[in-house]
């Protein structure tokens, strides 16, 4: 017996026949004598009906500065509320699988994050897990009765309900395995596990038996969007083994069949025999570059360029600073997302006296392209090996950023595919 | 300074729009100095979308009759799932509305059942209160803060949300009212109050300025479906005064103004100064007629009969059994809604020969006309003039049967809506 945490995203439960294929996932393995508790999304579509609802209602809240005034103003509306009307939608969906499973004859009850209770910090529309205290679900569960939790929500400090921010839902499983000691948390997807690469960019990308929290941390902010970011450092901070897997595969078919089979196990890095030195290659198109031509060398102008766009709410990715020539000058490359470049540039050009600079460049044009594994800490030359490689192909690098297990390049747009393609291969990471 | 409960039903709140009106109405209270609690529906057709989730979710479960059993299994589902589902319709509104008071610079925050609390009995989907603890609810209102509480719904004993049934929001409302000391709970809905008649029979019907408790029970039994049945008889029981107005009126009209001119109110008898003789006529079309012709006439028949129908769950209204002439055998006629006529006859069948009848007979092309009015108490021979009127128009009374404040009388469909007319003007109802 097995205590497993089960989650499912929007698209896993869009209707009640999806909601259904779920439940048949779930009883699949009660009836191989696990014990489950299950963390569902709203049903896609209903967040986004709620939300729209919210905005409208709050419409006209501008033009009344001087009313009530609550955390997350900042939005133009009240977050508690906000919470209130967004939270609903886990609660119809968890609701709903109580009842097919209850008419699948397994025996199922209903949890909202108030009643379990999942605790929240105050921050409403964006609250941060502080503790579960899961010992009455925990009793439930080990009962042989299935826990369905409306993800996404917890309880704050004031006793009204939290949401944890989109995406929160894999949060709330993650952090619920953990809470109740749970041997795996499987999430089931609209995708069957974790890349190598986009297959819709390389054909030959192979699917990952097994990823490491880091390299799965590096895969996902670099667009491999198959779990929020929040849940894979949790579950590293927790030691949770994570399963990436399709909720759309045969219900039926054995659980306790390979996992291998099953989807991607996301995991310590000692857990996993055959490291490669480059696990995966990831992909971000909508990045954009900007140029500072003519800066200053001298200590300060950083902060008077990153300051200001923090202030901005612009998140700054890469950043590459030239030698500088004549030790007086120099020019400063970074990197944003493109939906930010307008902003970005907006808030340089009414800083740019303060920061003091000759030109300003912006592009959109630019796409970053990134190795990503573990392996790469006990392997010298892997830079190397990349540039030369992209070198051979007649692609420049604009600019380079490093950790200890990622080499990112910025590169022009045009050539991004060709390089995944040309890594993909370098790496080995191609299928026969 | 009065405090007010106000609550608008589901066509009043039925998108962000009608949201904005209710509003404006609980604005014009706040601005006249009044402290407001609001008690809000789902936004119209939020329920019955809800309700067929649940139902398709529990499809297939009588497939499964060795599953999980709770309350409310026979309906087909689990009764504590149905309310964390249908719930959810209540808690959107309750968000929404106070989003847009605060965009409106009203100070408002929305309280579900479970964070007032609103305890509820055990009986899932069907709940009554049982307790209202509103001393920090009543704190937040009397500090001038508004309120929005979900109808509908309260914590059962399980911890886990229960519903009051359908029209459950009215009694929610009243509930509250009585909880909290309220100086007035204002119903607002579709109608703008309570008329003497259905305006769509008698043009002349007017709108009533008052009713006692006692005379909306029977109208509301009778087909008047302002108001909850249970609404009225808490209300009657804890004295609540509860004033029927319309949420499309004008919002902004001043909240000073007449109650006479705003709608009707419910209230006391003794608050009644000009009591007519009768208030008003009602009239239930709905109504299906059962004769068992040459029943024994001994002690025990009338068990026999109406004890398998009440296991059957069929409601029977008018019961009248004719005086025996051979003091051996007599016939028994009674009412039924006319959806329970085939129910009732099938029942009846059944059991023919326990019961021992000659014959059965069932018609639904009877309806019933009552007078209604609490003068009656004094007033002797309303029923003498009630007959005469009606034979001098030809029409043929088969039933009748009569209460402290009320006379019911079976007549030919045909002859309905000519029967109502007769009596409003017999009453002196008719407006100038």
């Amino acid at each position: 017996m097995a205590l497993l945490v089960l989650k499912f995203g929007g698209t896993s439960v869009a209707d009640i026949d999806k909601i259904r294929n779920a439940a048949r996932h779930v009883k699949r393995e009660i009836d191989a004598g696990n014990r489950c508790a299950v963390v569902v999304s709203a049903m896609a579509g209903q967040t986004n009906q709620l939300i729209a609802w919210v905005e409208d209602a709050a419409r006209g809240r501008a033009a009344n500065v001087d009313g009530h005034r609550e955390n997350g103003e900042s939005q133009g509306y009240d977050a508690c509320e906000y919470d209130a009307v967004v939270s609903s939608g886990e609660q119809v969906t968890a609701g709903l699988l109580a009842l097919v499973l209850q008419s699948l004859g397994v025996k199922a009850r209903s949890w909202q994050g108030w009643q379990i209770p999942l605790n929240t910090d105050p921050v409403h529309s964006k609250a941060r897990i502080t503790g579960i205290q899961g010992d009455a679900l925990r009793g439930q569960v080990l009962d042989g009765e299935v826990a369905v939790v409306a993800g996404f929500q917890g309880i704050a400090p004031d006793g009204r309900i939290a949401t944890l921010g989109r995406g929160g839902s894999d949060t709330s499983a993650v952090a619920l395995a953990a809470a109740l000691s749970a041997d795996r948390c499987d999430i089931y997807t609209d995708v069957d596990g974790v890349y190598t690469t986009d297959p819709r960019i390389v054909p030959q990308a192979q699917r990952m038996n097994r990823i490491s929290y880091e390299e799965m941390l590096e895969m996902a902010s670099q667009g491999a969007k198959v779990l929020q970011t929040r849940s894979v450092e949790l579950a590293m901070q927790r030691s949770v083994p994570v399963l990436v897997r399709s909720s759309f595969d045969d219900a039926d078919q054995d659980a306790s069949a390979d996992l291998a089979e099953l989807g991607t196990l996301v995991c310590e890095e000692d857990e996993i025999v055959e490291q490669k030195v480059v696990s995966g290659i990831a992909y971000a198109p909508d990045e954009a570059k900007v140029t500072l031509i003519k800066v200053a060398d001298k200590p300060g102008v950083a902060a008077g360029v990153f300051g200001p766009l923090a202030e901005a709410n612009i998140n700054v990715d890469m950043i590459v600073q030239n030698v500088s020539e004549d030790g007086r000058y120099t020019d400063l490359t970074f990197t944003v997302q493109s939906a930010d470049l307008d902003r970005a540039l907006d808030v340089l050009r009414s800083k740019k006296d303060e920061i003091g600079y000759g030109d300003l460049d912006g592009s959109t044009n630019v796409a970053k392209v990134s190795a990503i594994g573990v392996g790469m800490r006990s392997h010298a030359g892997v830079a190397a090996q990349m540039f030369h490689a992209l070198s051979e192909k007649g692609i420049n690098i604009q600019a380079i950023s490093t950790s200890e297990i990622k080499i990112s390049i910025l590169i022009d747009a045009a050539y991004a595919e060709l390089a995944v393609r040309t890594l993909h291969t370098l790496f080995g990471l191609d299928s026969r």
